[in-house]
């Protein structure tokens, strides 16, 4: 038996596709907005849950026409951006199967990969499909926070599968530099391993300590009033929505324990140098860590805006 | 025997005092440069090490005169702040004994305190003492990060001794004020427990996150591509200016110990439910640091600037 020949993209550039964007939160209606806002594409349709979503998105100018009928809202499009929790997508692609015309593109914004490059594996052969993962973000949630300039900068991984056509790639990348990131392909998995350790550990680090300081504000409350930008700027993730992040952890969870396992032994080996107070073991960890952390995150290299 | 009757303030007020700053670095550059600029005090002097500084601190207005001779700069000083590393505080504390007229008061700006509080309890009677410390800073060092709005909202945590008159602590008062910062009386010990948790620990978090990092990317390198703005927040403390980290941790072993430990439980615990995929009891931990994130850090309740 011989693979079928895969169906033609409906539209193989982005400047003559209609883009339906499912999920008009920060990062669906940041996309939204950087698309019609650099005239990326034909026009924009915005899909939420909630008829206040679709008015706000409208009002706001994020997209050129909205609706709350799934079905309505993508009938028509060229390209068809999921920007959902993770374990909202996975739910919501077996039924979009029947929805998307034959030679759609199919991408979606969710923050782990595996779990969704394996339901988009499992659909009609007549759609195109290339899951994604933009890396940028902020710690607030919503439409009200979503702004066109989020993604520029920043790195847009593109998890294509065997299935995925090299013009099916390339309409991605295309989409990813419209608004201003930098298309990068990482397979599902490498992109979870990674992830695990420059996203979802930084989110466990802040939970945990909020939730230390909370336990050792229970003994002493003026621990709050000590806590300044330092604080502030660790703990950030801490805020992040919660649904999203649920969903991260529940779908992730082997690559999170071995980011948790290579943390701890950092942490167990400063707090050995500590104990002994081996100053000259400690200076050259310092030093390389800020050293590292520095050339990170020079001006103008900073990858995506945070609030 | 009964104490020694002590001497009075040579000014018992900062409009008319002469304010001797030594260190011109982020910290003490800020300070002189508010004091100066909200004209809070009779004349700020900067002592520095390097005459490069003295020159740069007198050229960007940040004091009214400026000396690399301690002696000299102090000389005349109602109020003394030393604002260097804490062991360097230490270091030099004992000599100063020598150098400040009767009735100056003497403060400091060092991250920990319980040290410093010793070293200043041993000084001739007739100085007046008042360990403090600001909780602001920004992860970058240096007079050219100065900046005179650095103390603005921020907690300035005053830890006076037994020996601290009232007098000598209204006017520690009224510096931090003067600054626009809110001071909060302390013991050493409770500042040096309750800021292992509030900074320190979210220091160590960012230089494990790091090492964690780096110790990844040596398996594979594209790890730094996916490092967005949950990374570089979580970070940001790695970059510290580590003379000034060394000395933090070498000076709080115990309480950072015990606050790694905390630290420990929560991500242990967070490991564990993980493990069991047990999303019914991680849903409310997420929820709870949530919503303690959010109340704490809420617009326009931003402690500190940072970078």
């Amino acid at each position: 038996m011989t693979a079928p020949t895969p169906v033609p993209l409906r539209s193989p550039h982005l400047a003559g596709a209609q883009v339906a964007v499912v999920g008009l939160g920060l990062m669906g209606g940041s996309l939204a907005a950087a698309l019609k806002g650099r005239r990326a594409c034909a026009a924009v349709t915005g899909v939420a849950r909630r008829t206040a979503t679709v008015a706000q998105a409208l009002e706001r100018g994020c997209v050129d026409s909205a609706t709350t009928d799934l079905a309505r809202g993508v009938a028509a499009a060229d390209v068809v951006v999921l920007a959902m929790p993770v374990r909202t997508i996975v739910a919501a692609l077996p039924a979009l199967g029947e929805l998307l015309a034959p030679g759609t593109l199919l991408m979606d914004l969710g923050s782990t990969k595996v779990q969704i490059a394996a339901a988009m594996e499992a659909l009609p052969r007549h759609i195109q499909v290339c899951p994604a993962h933009p890396m940028c973000g902020k710690e607030t949630a919503g439409l009200q926070e979503a702004e066109p300039g989020l993604y520029a900068g920043s790195t847009f991984v593109l998890s294509p599968l065997p299935r995925t056509t090299p013009d099916a790639l390339a309409l991605a990348e295309e989409l990813a530099r419209a608004v201003g990131a930098r298309p990068l392909q990482l397979d599902p998995q490498r992109h979870d391993r990674l992830a695990a350790i420059s996203s979802h550990l930084p989110y466990l680090l802040a939970l945990s300590l909020v939730a230390a300081a909370e336990d050792a504000a229970s003994e002493d409350p003026l621990l709050w009033e000590l806590a300044a930008s330092g604080f502030r700027d660790t703990s950030r993730l801490a805020a992040s929505d919660v649904a999203m992040m649920l969903d991260i952890l529940m779908t992730n969870p082997g690559a999170i324990g071995q980011a948790i396992g290579r943390l701890r032994q950092q942490l167990d080996s400063l707090e050995q140098l500590l104990e002994r107070g081996d100053e000259a073991a400690l200076g050259p960890i310092l030093e390389a860590a800020a050293a590292r952390r520095r050339s990170l995150f020079r001006a103008g290299r900073l990858p995506c805006s945070s609030a």
